[in-house]
């Protein structure tokens, strides 16, 4: 059984190429579960699990391909990011493993920092709390920016961003899930209203972020969200209100879309949803009980 | 890893210290995961997971409590029985153990007649395609009269039934869900329509059996299934039917009741249904990857 999962993302979702070779470096020192691009986002999201020095290693490697491979400066996409390799966050797989999971990323964050020579920036549980958000408003300059006028100061690594590669924003957290929910068409304000009907800041789900984005190469629109407590905020509520709103407003929903993993409880939670079983969860589930 | 299930049910739901002491016979030999008793039913059914010769020790043993606890002269309940231990499957978890779980099935059959001196009847792959309902028709009286008559005859054990614990019909089968969803009040009559309209044998979702029945204590009615192949036929698919059955005839749902475990299949598939994510399935599911 693999300890720790790490699902970094990084800037490119359309050159074949280089989303293959990441993946490869990956894949030589753990374990990689899923590969996820998105042209309009131009970004990938790889899953990998592994033990502590294999999520390192693979780490190391695949930020290595990524600052060889990627040019920030030409990179373009509808989703906020500071670096080629934007947020890198090791998961413990079970919640026994949390510590774990913390002491991974600081290896690895203070690694990316001394022999990748990229500025790393801690957030969440290892970094005050705060969120890749907190580091992307702006973009790269107004980073840069920040740094030089003494507000903020890499944790690792250099001072001065590479333009070409950008910062890392390396932290540990709980599993999530990143969720998109596309609007048949390309209608952003409508998408843009439902992502803040739906998350925490404006007053809608407890851990729930989400943002309305224009996806012009596949023609529609999307409420893109990350859901860090499916357990406080089930899925299948969030996209049940989803729907009202959109309902509300005349618009169609084409479908949904799940970037990596989604945990067993979530899914199974949906399905007791569906299904009417009171109290359905995974000691329920046959394969899941052959884990114990 | 476990290979291989078996699912028992016997005829006792109501005394707590006879279903108590048959799982504690069956613990001591496999590793039991999951016990579902139903007073209406008068009927208990145990799932447990273990290698060739756990299960079947742990069978023998579950059924010697049983033929010592249970009565079957005294037994009433609304499920169709023909014994004290009155079904017996033995499942592969994996689709390759399958000729494993015919053998393991052959093997506890042989000695359930041989040792404990009861008729036992192969079912199912294993039995001729005869299904449970076959042997189960008119009950442990009408069954005598048919071996004595010579239409059929006990593939193991005497031909002559013991009044106190009945037959045994034993068998290996791919895994099923067993789910019954139970109407507000106790109106059978809707019930019984609502299982012909789900069920194979009447037009229904192909490898459905389900049968309308009453449950006085509870004080509902229900539509209890076996849901064989729930690839071919999806969990939610059928649950949407009967709610829109139900609707027609002003009939509400009070909910569903799962009995025993569910493959993760299954519940991975609404999961993908409500959640309207296409292509869902167990390989987006972290947990369900870390098995392999």
């Amino acid at each position: 059984m693999h300890p720790l999962e790490s699902v970094p993302n990084f800037s490119e979702g359309r050159d074949r190429a280089t989303v293959a070779l990441i993946g490869e470096e990956l894949a030589r020192f753990a374990k990689l579960l899923d590969v996820h691009s998105d042209a309009d986002h131009n970004r990938s999201v790889y899953t990998f699990v592994g033990n502590e020095e294999q999520i390192v290693d693979a780490l190391l490697a695949g930020i290595a391909a990524a600052v060889e491979r990627i040019d920030l400066r030409a990179h373009e996409g509808v989703h906020p990011r500071i670096g080629v390799a934007d947020v890198v966050p090791v998961v413990a797989v079970r919640r026994d493993d949390a510590e774990l999971a913390r002491e991974t990323a600081r290896i690895a964050a203070r690694r990316i920092g001394d022999e990748l020579g990229l500025p790393v920036f801690l957030y969440g549980e290892i970094g005050d709390g705060r969120g890749p958000a907190f580091f992307r408003q702006g973009g790269p300059e107004e980073l840069q920016r920040r740094i030089d006028a003494g507000e903020l100061a890499p944790d690792f690594g250099p001072a001065k961003l590479r333009p070409s590669a950008g910062g890392v924003i390396v932290g540990a957290r709980r599993p999530l899930i990143a969720f998109n929910v596309n609007l048949a068409h390309a209608d952003l304000d409508a998408a843009k209203e439902i992502a803040r009907v739906v998350r925490e800041r404006d007053g809608g789900f407890p851990g729930v972020r989400a943002l309305g984005l224009e996806l012009p190469r596949a023609g529609h629109a999307q409420i893109s969200m990350n859901v860090e407590d499916w357990e406080a905020s089930a899925l299948h509520d969030i996209v049940a209100a989803i729907e009202r709103e959109a309902e509300a407003r005349g618009v169609e929903i084409a479908g949904s879309e799940l970037v990596g993993l989604m945990p067993a409880g979530a899914a199974i939670a949906a399905a007791g949803a569906l299904l009417r079983i009171s109290s359905f969860d995974a000691s329920h589930v046959l394969e899941l009980r052959l884990l114990e």
